[in-house]
């Protein structure tokens, strides 16, 4: 494993010396990461807690480390010296990976002494920021798709942990598969691929290329037939050559189309493959799709089986980053909580101050999520109800909900710097991810001008909020 | 160093094992990377190489990767036992990282029997993309803001990796400094960066917070003044401080402004500076900044002197993906070259066919560049002229040369799976670029509407090119 205890920004190394001069570095401090809203995302999937969980319990200087920021001359030999021991031996309470999210809400918050808190602030954000954004991608691309997609987008990624960590992340979304084989053995998820162009343009004809092509992999043959002309050559090539397939025992599994009109060339191939004898073949579509297009092709009735889906899904390309911050919430002085606050002249920008747990309610009658609810860290949502709600900031946007149940959001995943329980395998997070979306009306989770899903805060945790930022004067 | 030999998609695995049964896996093939257009980029600032080169010398699978690609039961043993003693053994010719580059240029190519050269095509054009974009970008942010640029971005990049090789990157681009420390131990790049807002938040008064601060880093001391109110508190406070340093014998760095409005907030702070005799204390800014808002603060009579540039700058938030290709341009057989051309009904996408180099043409007069010239491997450009060169596509723009020096962009980086000469430092590369970009007319390089740099073919290119497209239905 890496040692990435470096992959952080200076200033957390050089507020962390001042802390240490100060005596404060090993003040308790509690931060909150949580994202702001952004007009391309109406829910996110949470991931990336993982990767901040191994990254914690190795945290670690090494003596290169020490060695190389002695060089920078800013730092003392007595902090060099604190931080030659230094291991992360914090709380990290979160919301499993899967969990569908909200802006403004605490969705990973660390306790732990100060100096530890905040050097651990970079490298947790890279993490989680860059997991949910493409969990959220993938689960809007695979919405569109109705499922079958792959992510086949490791050459365009950002480096390769984009590729490998973006894998995972899209299978939290949905996906079915990958091409990356790195992340396949990594995370023991699906891989899959069969041919490139190349491999086409190898042999003297198409029709050598398929067949040789099917003597390698006479099973679930899977042929790409754009090369020269897909009506006139690819698929009645890959015809033929299935045809020998079958005469030899062995069933074809389909063809992919990688250009041109994909809804017409999909139909055509279709009709053309139904006729020779493989109504089962599938038919594989790839070639710079994204949720937009897929929907498209949708709409006009391609025959499409399955997708890969390339750069604008391991990039998440309209909206490449997803903001998310660090924002400290409370400082402990003798164990008891003291909450802040960072104020803003916009009222969105406005942080929820102290300590907080995230509940989300739903009606027993339909089981669907009602809304979302922070409280104080120690409240108790009744369930008994009536519970009245109100919107954060336009405050006479009430509702009363009744008949609810209320499910805590967060638990604790790491206490004392030790993980509280076992990695989850993907595969159940991505069917945790799946299970709970189905517990949100469509209308909170569609594509287009979706109904913004209540995130609402309790009377306590809106009153600390509002005393707080009265006296901001005072500050 | 991690092994990321798996770190491809499997087609390239599934075309091996075709290709290793058929008996043509050892046949030596050319792969060239290359750029297509794009509405955002007039040039790129090649980067990657060196990953590139790191990867293909520790290429090997092991034990384990072995034992995966087992389990996937698609791999014959005769072909993982190969698999097991497979190393890189080709060649690599490439620009140095820091040219500048045009679409359609084979900026690196592959000669290397070809389960090889397939196999390393993914993770190549997965560095050589990531690092190239944001080399690129960052030049379009540092041409903007004429110097002072530093990577501020690793918390929203996309992974680890991303903010690694991104900083590193950003610096090639012209960047002079990180705040990832990570990278700067690894490349031995500036690290830059002193407090967030926590640390402000953290006291009890602002005040508070810059003295104590200025304790611990009395010396070229940088303080963050948009936390509650920059010019009523932030700045005051600020000088406050820097009057009380000075008097102790220090000299203040200056200050950095996070939110707000930049060009307002930095004249009227410069104005405050200079007015209590601190005309050198800089002024940083910061904030979701690009290449455009740059440029419009410039315009605005800013007074910034540092930029420190996050998100859009680590993830190129407007062009998130280069799109390089890496396209199969000739076979060998008995060591005869045999050229290869990817047809499609789209122009601009058929690719140049054959082994081929590029020679840039300076204009002897000035120094600066005139045109690229792609040419058949084997040609001579004769640097007497005149030569007449011509647009690929609209042949019927000619232009004739005269009195110019011809450098040919490529050289062999790595023979036989051995990198051919020594690391170059990342401060070298960037001078390069800064240099080379020097001898490129402003027309050529300005971010809006540029004049189209010219990259034509050779008469030699164009023939074969023109003959192998003809021959089209043949195929």
């Amino acid at each position: 494993m890496r040692n990435l205890t470096l992959l952080t920004d200076l200033y957390q190394l050089t507020m962390g010396q001042g802390y240490f001069n100060e005596g404060r570095h090993e003040q308790l401090a509690a931060f909150d990461v949580f994202f702001r809203p952004n007009k391309l995302i109406t829910y996110s999937v949470a991931a990336g807690m993982e990767q901040v969980l191994d990254y914690l319990e190795n945290l670690h200087f090494s003596e290169e480390d020490l060695a190389y920021l002695r060089s920078l001359g800013i730092f003392s030999e007595e902090f060099l010296a604190y931080l030659a021991d230094l291991r992360f031996t914090g709380r990290v309470t979160a919301v499993r990976e899967g969990e569908i999210v909200f802006p403004y809400e605490p969705i990973l918050t660390v306790t732990a002494p100060m100096i530890q808190a905040q050097l651990v602030e970079t490298a947790i954000l890279t993490f989680v920021n860059h997991q949910t954004l493409i969990a959220t991608k993938a689960a809007k691309i695979v919405d569109a798709a109705g499922g079958g997609v792959m992510e086949f987008g490791l050459r365009r990624a950002q480096g390769a942990d984009a590729g490998i960590y973006g894998a995972r992340a899209a299978m939290i979304g949905g996906c079915v598969g990958t091409s990356n084989v790195y992340a396949g053995k990594l995370f023991n998820v699906p891989v899959s691929g069969t041919m490139a162009h190349s491999w086409v343009m190898n042999f003297p004809t198409e029709l050598e290329a398929f067949r040789a092509y099917a003597r390698s992999f006479p099973d679930g043959c899977l042929l790409l037939v754009d090369t020269y002309d897909t009506l006139r050559s690819g698929v009645p090539h890959a015809i033929e050559v299935f045809k020998e397939l079958r005469a030899a025992g062995h069933e074809p599994k389909g063809i992919r189309l990688d250009s041109g009109d994909l809804a017409y060339l999909s139909k055509e191939a279709r009709k053309m493959l139904d006729a020779a004898g493989f109504p089962n073949a599938v038919i594989c579509a790839s070639g710079d799709l994204d949720e937009y297009s897929v929907a498209s092709l949708k709409e006009q009735g391609a025959k499409i089986d399955s997708w890969g889906i390339g750069t604008k899904l391991i990039t998440s390309a309209d909206l490449p980053a997803l903001g998310g911050v660090y924002k400290l919430a409370a400082v402990f002085e003798n164990g008891k909580e003291i909450p802040k606050i960072k104020l803003s002249d916009t009222t969105e920008k406005i942080t929820n101050p102290g300590m907080k747990e995230v509940y989300r309610l739903y009606d027993r009658a339909t089981d669907k999520a009602i809304a979302d609810y922070i409280v104080r860290a120690d409240e108790v949502v009744d369930e008994g109800g009536p519970l009245e709600i109100f919107h954060p900031v336009d405050t006479w946007k009430r509702m009363t909900v009744t008949n609810f149940r209320a499910r805590r959001l967060r638990s604790v995943i790491m206490e004392n710097g030790k993980r509280t329980s076992d990695m989850v395998p993907l595969s159940e997070i991505a069917a945790y991810f799946r299970e709970e979306k189905g517990r949100f009306w469509e209308e909170y989770t569609r594509r287009d001008l979706p109904h913004i899903y209540k995130v609402d805060l309790s009377p306590a945790l809106h009153a600390l909020k509002t005393e707080m930022v009265k006296k901001k004067g005072t500050l």
